[in-house]
């Protein structure tokens, strides 16, 4: 292996067990380790995130650049782009990652015009194939960025100019071109502008009909080049506009309803994102596992007190667990994985940060994984659940489900009813959860 | 007419004209005034709520009664149902109220049993059906409460008990009976207990399922005995339960397509609910007018800083503008009305208080409409956003909207453009709005 | 021992050890290991609290009680009030509680009139002082509930009428008389109505001046009685009023210092309050340290997305750990505990589940102090910090911080700088806690 | 008067009256008007910011530079700073603009070392000192950016490395010499990295103090140079750190106590601010009267449903007559005025947006000026709530607060009391504020 000088190691992060103090050797993340039957690789499919770790300089709303990167500043956008691809990969190798997933233009530079654009993004592709063909490391998903350039202020689909929204599609068209290219396991759209500042200058039901018709031709296009993995959509309920229309799980459920889009798009589901619309993790990763749409995890964590998207590094075991005991009581992932949608505070300025947050974050999910499957061998909260439902399971309550009762007959029978509440457990079930986390 | 001794007055409140400085006088709401070819009395639909002005004491979370209504303390509950219902009635009258609307508990007195419930509302609507045969003031809609009653503490139609789901179903059958009796234009659900306070102890898509059929057993009855109008769902996303099922009109959208409800039922959307799920009030009235599921309305306001429902009276002109002007353009209310979801705060403890909020608010109602009308005629906010998305009136526009261009066509022509964004006129905007209100 | 039937259990939950199953075991609070020199148990100073466990019948702002206790219904009034401290009693023995928390109203009935209401309190506290003769549990202290009652509506020193601030006199002055009487080690002020609903009635200068007066005046009663312990005053932001004087520490503080109150006032301090005032718990026990003004903890979770108070068992170690690191930097408690300001759901119905989560709680808090005792022993957070600000402790630093030099010769010196940015290192500070919890 | 090419226009904006329609002519902002005594403009104080309207390029956290503005793209810095303050002037003189803001960096480039920075911002403070020789726009006050350059990523004052505090010294003589230099009537502190990022790489303590002396350290030099006007610090609850020491108008008063600033600072509060930390503007304002530290304010508006600092121009009538009743109140203005912290959103790219937003603002705001006038006039609210407190104004009141009386007297007294709950009467209060907005 031979890495750029960007690094201050040469050979990847290992596994060294609970007991290490190692800030870059695992304690939990065990690659080959078992776990019902899967490895654990196979079942976090981790994947690293190119715009957070390359091409965020660490500025905030107050502040500039703070990194530094070697790669942001020459005169060369090509060049330089393929010194980024070069870091990049060297971190694959070091984590030992083996996803990871970008946006058009964190990967190459935006040209004068977007034939210049597809160009440049199709030779930094070029670039990612051949390392590709060495490294273990695999597209988790494509996408495009349709939220950066000032020509997107007010949206992609969802601009009031229809020409904004062919440019949209050349770009998407693009995106998904090169994420077929390189085998992408996914293909993603979060639609930060498409929402808006002010209701005062908006048609509202005008840009959801855009958005509904961009994603039938996006879905129409994916099967005529025989792409095979999903669309998602990634729901978040604002910022950068004050109103996204992806809000949440739920209202893209209904969207997809609307358009007809149920068969082919599913949701990419970010810890932040969630908060922000007012739900917990678990219960958006529930939800989409309910309506049938769990596609995928951008795995991070915002922070409960704030009100922006802080994109922080995963490092809660407790909410992990929960996680992960959703997705292993669902058979565990089929296209999606978990992808590092997290970047390192503005101050960690040092190369190892990027390193450190990474294998920190790794540990707690996959500690979070370790005790997600022995919760579910000891049906630890299924036992509980099933038993507070079992009325259900019994022939009068399958008859009601099943539609064979009329609202008079319940309500006749009702009559002799007098039901009494039983104990929900909370605070029982709370403890019995950290007794495995 | 021969008013109780509650209030001390015994004369209607009336309009006086803007320059009044009586609050008991109307300033704008002058009833016969025509708005647009219809009376303003008969656009803003205003109706009284039973509950908050009548069988809310006046408690908190840290502090019981304040109100002491001579109704609330007596040996027999059903003779002060009667008084309340005096009381009620009075108060319509006073204020010219030309709708009412109630909770079966809050008019009767629950019973032993849920027979002897049952019986003690229809005593309770036998004596309003009287009322209402020489009192203008009629029924804008009925509704059950499934969420104070112990044995709904953990759900009605999403009960893991289908025990309580049978009890619901009595309940709401003899509502849904009381309500078309009375002439109701609508049957309302809130589901304040439809929702969970942990995960830990929920099946989250087993509760869905039977929140689907609670409500189409409902459809099915209404149709059934000939009920006209709708059934209106009230989204809310939290409180009391952390999470809610009809979180907000997105949400409730996405659940009536799921389980085939679109024809029959629609959203009761009110302010407080909407801004405690991240929504502008008129944000929650567009999207309900945008997905065709737009009913009636829950006027009140809550407290930008609080994380709860303060169920406050609607005093904000500006907001109530833009509510007005989204109502109006969709050609005002059908079966729908203005109903104040709105309790006086626990200190205003006169009397007059009850009827100083309701003048209050229905003035800056009225004001709201005033100013609606006028915007509407000077194209004022539909002038700007016609022109802002004239481009997708013209050809190309269109066809892409009508689907009859493939992502690879719209991307193709993509490469001859290079659009430029057009100013969003925010700051313009909202100076005109100022203009109005 | 001879416990009332209402506990199905009689003998005191034991620590059981890690591998425990048992929600009636502890699995890390063992009261006699020896912690930095000091048992456990001395540490920890739990405090069982009156209100939630015995008083609150299980409302809610949309529902009624759930929990049915039997010492809530019967004609009299003092009978129930010793029937409760019975259970309270019990409750105490069965989990070993060292400390128990009051409100003068929690006790004992309030009466017709205020004399009477006192000596419903001196009768309830003459039962405590025999039972706390033969138990191990103390008092940790004391307080009057200045909010529950209709005569406190606008407040009780902050109220607008003179005679509600002296009828808040003759409680507090009761409540802290019972408190000595008690021995309790501290006395807490809670001012849940010293806020506003609206500033549109409101003298909010004057308001301040009343609590100051009030505070003032208890001081010197508190003096002049001989009680020893500090006075406490509990921060919070709002619920129930819009705005609460004592919003948080800084608040606090400052409130202090105007009033000049610093050297015998101190916080209690809420987790739930925390994060409601935009605060984690952590921050505002570090900052009630650097303001030298810690007093006491309320120890209890809120949810973090709810923007009520919901007072529950506190179960994240993490947090507990944070809290703990900095109580055991500073010392530990001196008057101080950690009362489980917090209520079951009301959903948990079961006498059971007020003991389970009481153990469930101590466990996690005990679990926490273990982790910061050898986070303490390695220096995990202080080293790291320590290195970080190591230039100040170098001679120029001490000489800028002790105040020797002038802006001018600062900014002189500074001319030649050019500093350089340090990594803050967060996700490893995170990943190196997590290696502890 | 001859303006640069960058504006549509040559002649300042005029009165045009309420009738018209003109988004570039005043409604309400008669600046030669007379309210109680002195001109309107003398009341208002308006203040220009330069950095929001003239180095702000319209980037948000996920998209680049909007505006596109002619001096933000060349070759020569300070060629380029000099064409900023033509257009700066420019824009001043057609709103005809009493005052303006700066910081050093908005102004001119920050250069090589701190010495080349100190030599720009001197060379472009004489290119102000002439043009202000002709200009009417004085300066509001100036301050120093100490938040954008990474070396102050992690704190200016609060850094952890005093070589980075004397930097920050260096900068801030520079600043209020520039001030001075310009007459400035205040100089302002925003600590937007005076906080931090998480609490395990920070001592707070230790923070505090450094902030505690840099202040003293200013405040020293201000008398030293004869700087007459107050220091004046902007509290910020957080946003870009997660927390941040000067929270809000009470956290700034106790800090001020502790460090013995109040003779010399005060607070410059701006709204958005005041919200983001739970409280509304008009409690901030008022808190800091109370508490004699109101100084100035940054007059703007945050979106209520966002949890970042939007900086909006303030447009709402009815929280502007509040603002102005208090400042009122208490005599207007001092060396304080109303600046305009306040940025047109991103997609209001035209030249003519900036000057519409101030219109559309100072005529909201004049508009509230005369609505306060007329309130006090008329006593609408003081008269109601001096009745409200009439009973502190009798002799056993005022003996209360005055200190004579001890707790044991007034609790004796209350053994007599049952003091009644009068009505608040917040309906009707609300009810009288839109009979004046
Ligand atoms: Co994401
Ligand atoms: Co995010
Ligand atoms: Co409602
Ligand atoms: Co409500
Ligand atoms: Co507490
Ligand atoms: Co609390
Ligand atoms: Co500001
Ligand atoms: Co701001």
């Amino acid at each position: 292996m031979t890495v750029t000088s960007f690094f201050n190691r040469q050979t990847p992060v290992k596994f060294e067990g609970e007991g290490s103090t190692d800030p870059l050797g695992f304690r939990f993340y065990d690659k080959d380790r078992m776990v019902m039957g899967k490895r654990m690789e196979d079942h976090l499919r981790f994947s690293a995130a190119y715009w957070h770790s390359f091409t965020w300089p660490g500025g905030d709303p107050f502040g500039g650049e703070t990194f530094n990167r070697p790669w942001m500043h020459g005169a060369d956008p090509l060049a330089l782009a393929r010194q980024k691809a070069d870091v990049a990969f060297d971190m694959f190798e070091l984590l030992d990652m083996p996803f990871f997933a970008f946006h058009d233009v964190d990967v190459a530079p935006e040209g004068a015009s977007l034939k210049e654009s597809i160009a440049n993004l199709n030779a930094i592709v070029e670039i990612f194939e051949k390392k590709m063909e060495t490294s273990k490391t695999k597209l988790l998903w494509g996408t495009a960025n349709l939220f950066s350039n000032r020509r997107f202020m007010a949206g992609a689909a969802t601009n009031p100019d229809p020409d904004v929204f062919a440019y949209a599609c050349g770009q998407v068209k693009a995106a998904i071109d090169a994420t077929k290219r390189l085998n992408g396991a996914n293909y993603v759209c979060w639609g930060g502008r498409e929402g808006y500042e002010t209701l005062l200058n908006t048609n509202l039901k005008r840009e959801l009909d855009q958005l509904g018709r961009f994603l039938s031709m996006l879905v129409d296009y994916k099967h005529k080049i025989g792409f095979n993995g999903p669309i998602l959509i990634e729901p978040k309920p604002k910022e950068p506009t004050k109103h996204q229309y992806d809000y949440d799980v739920a209202t893209v459920y209904g969207f997809l309803e609307r358009y007809d889009l149920l068969q082919d798009v599913k949701v990419n589901i970010e810890q932040n994102h969630a908060i922000l619309a007012g739900h917990s993790f678990d219960h958006e990763v529930r939800l989409a596992y309910a309506l049938g749409i769990f596609g995928s995890i951008d795995i991070n964590r915002g922070d409960d007190l704030l009100g922006w998207d802080t994109d922080q590094f995963a490092m809660n075991v407790g909410e992990l667990t929960l996680l992960m005991h959703e997705i292993l009581k669902h058979g565990g992932f089929t296209t999606g994985g978990m992808n590092f949608d997290a970047k390192i505070r503005r101050q960690s300025i040092d190369p190892d940060d990027l390193l450190i947050a990474h294998v920190a974050s790794m540990d707690a999910a996959a500690r979070g994984l370790l005790a997600a499957e022995k919760m579910l061998a000891d049906k630890a909260l299924e036992g509980p659940v099933a038993a507070r439902y079992a009325g259900w399971d019994e022939a009068e309550g399958k008859a009601v489900l099943a539609g064979e009762r009329s609202l008079e007959q319940v309500a006749e029978r009702a009559l002799g009813l007098n039901p009494q509440p039983r104990s929900g457990r909370q605070e029982y079930l709370e403890g019995v959860l950290n007794r495995y986390v």
